[in-house]
């Protein structure tokens, strides 16, 4: 099958997406690394470790696993990375693989970027929602005090997408990976998006998936490639992200996934959306569609003024005003710079409305 | 006066040298930045901080001090200036100013490439080694198994160099800022390594200062235009960093500067490329230099096999052998895989040559 070509700023590189072609990897990998490092979790470590290891170029083949979770976006083990590469005499003709969802996707890119100045990396994804972090080049780890705040632009070597590895993917993970994609739709293709309303995440074959990925990934490619340093148009992919971020940091991160925050952040954008330009949009619709697929909306009572500062800090803040991405229509996106006071009402309101409970 | 312009891949940009340049600050940042963190040093801020946030465009002014020395090359500092950049609330559209020698430029420049992914900083050099690192982007802080090996490459916006903070300065810290003006003499300019052969460093005014700097500056810029990210003539820069690097973590850093190291390291490749190529180097002459202007030599007893292990570490290093920068002739370097057995006797004939002891 055809890859997906992305064009970087610094190099372009393929997305190959397909069912079983991580067995193929060693005729992707056409470049002769002095070394290789696989930094995977303790999960994917289980199910796809040694099959990988077996698969690869003859060469000096090293691994480090990493706790399951967004917890391991830490600077410990960033510096565990660093440790592991230097130890096994990493140079600056290595490659470093990251074998699994976003987390590992970000924590072994930053690592790439990082070593000895950057060296080569490939992601092999294995969740939904890596769809995202594979195209665009973001790496990050993230700061106690807010999310992906130390990081690089510095985009992988390869992408390899074996869709079988989604297979075994908890519905809990397909649901977050699932908002990605509903988001993706949101910004600029109104049939995708009601392709993604009239799909049941319990039932979705390979062949759907793949078509799904592919249509999430070539909007993603399409914004990034033509604003990679987010000066402009990229800012639409932190559609949902400004309320999502803010609820993963207050919630802890790994206790809601990504994806499931993005969901509740998305609806929080349409609402905030129709107030704004008193338009109507399928606000109602998406709700449901997320409440028949089990995002779970059953949240710890949440107190607005912690939240709002949490958008404060957000990195997409300018000038310490609050930047969200809004909808005039589904694939007419625009970012406004949003009033405290106005959004801090709005706030409360969506909480009323999703019925979370509002604490002092 | 005219400024060096520095052609980097991402941006161009300028080094202004002068004498009392610094208080024209405000004059040289046309941009307006929402906040502005000054990094500096203990040493630094007690002479230079205060007078700076004087000069400043008016902004949201924030600064922090790290400890003297390589020790602040960590990921602690590292870690302690993200926290105070988020905590102060800096954005994307905010300045880092490096204050400060080459490790706050590297630290300092290191955490502007990752906050939030990268924001603008500037350089204000008060050392006369940090001429080097304020030409080539490269940023890092050190991990404890080696020297630079987690960083970017991330240029400067600009470089503003005060030609008077460099009067104050120990006669250590000249000695090491001209090991590396040496070097550059050597790899690319025979009539400035003869000049340089007759300064005596006791008495430099501002105008050989100046002078010297733009000379060592403007050949570390050629070679940096035209080989950025380190492939191929950029190599020639490293001339004297093998054991230069090795020495300085053996013995610690901190223990001996630089700079120090740089000298020695100097002595070492023009003794291997004799060798090498059975030539006459100015070896003698440039020992005498740096004897008559107190460079010590007087080093505890060294390990030839550790000082071996640490060369095959450093990140220059490629498919586990050491490559070294030697001189064909004066201004005519070349770098050559040197094999591990010829390297270690000469390591030990070199350490013979200085009066070293060696220790088992």
């Amino acid at each position: 099958m055809e890859p997906i070509i992305i064009q970087s700023s610094s190099h372009s590189y393929a997305i190959h997406i397909g069912e079983n072609i991580r067995y193929d990897l060693s005729h992707y990998i056409t470049k002769k690394y002095s070394s290789i490092l696989v930094v995977t979790d303790e999960k994917v470590a289980d199910l796809y470790l040694n099959d990988l290891i077996q698969v690869l170029p003859q060469s000096n083949i090293y691994s480090i696993i990493v706790p399951v979770g967004e917890q391991s976006k830490s600077m410990e083990q960033f510096h565990r990375i660093q440790t592991k590469a230097i130890e096994s005499h990493l140079d600056r003709e290595s490659l470093i693989i990251a074998l699994g969802g976003g987390v590992v996707g970000d924590l072994a890119g930053f690592a790439a970027a990082t070593f000895m100045r950057g060296i080569n990396y490939i992601q092999v994804p294995t969740t939904i929602l890596a769809h995202d972090s594979s195209v665009g080049g973001k790496v990050a780890i993230n700061h106690k005090l807010g999310k992906n705040l130390i990081g690089s632009f510095y985009p992988p070597k390869m992408v390899v997408y074996d869709v079988n590895t989604l297979q075994s993917l908890k519905k809990k993970e397909v649901r977050s990976g699932y908002a990605e994609l509903v988001k993706e739709a949101l910004i600029a293709n109104k049939s995708f998006f009601h392709t993604l309303l009239n799909t049941n995440l319990n039932h979705i074959d390979n062949f759907k998936l793949i078509d799904h990925l592919k249509k999430g990934i070539k909007i993603k490619a399409k914004i990034v490639e033509e604003d990679e340093k987010e000066a402009g148009i990229r800012k639409y992919l932190n559609l949902g992200h400004t309320l999502a971020h803010a609820l993963e940091a207050e919630l802890g991160y790994g206790t809601i996934t990504h994806g499931e925050a993005v969901a509740l952040g998305l609806l929080f954008a349409l609402f905030v959306s129709e107030n704004h330009f008193n338009n109507k949009l399928p606000l109602e619709d998406l709700k449901k569609w997320f409440q028949s697929n089990k995002y779970p909306f059953q949240l710890p009572a949440l107190n607005p003024e912690v939240l709002m500062a949490k958008m404060k800090s957000d990195k997409k803040a300018v000038n310490n005003n609050i930047q969200m991405v809004l909808l005039k229509e589904i694939a007419e996106p625009c970012v406004i710079e949003v009033d405290d006071n106005a959004l801090y009402f709005q706030l409360q309101a969506f909480l009323e409305y999703i019925q979370v409970k509002i604490r002092n």
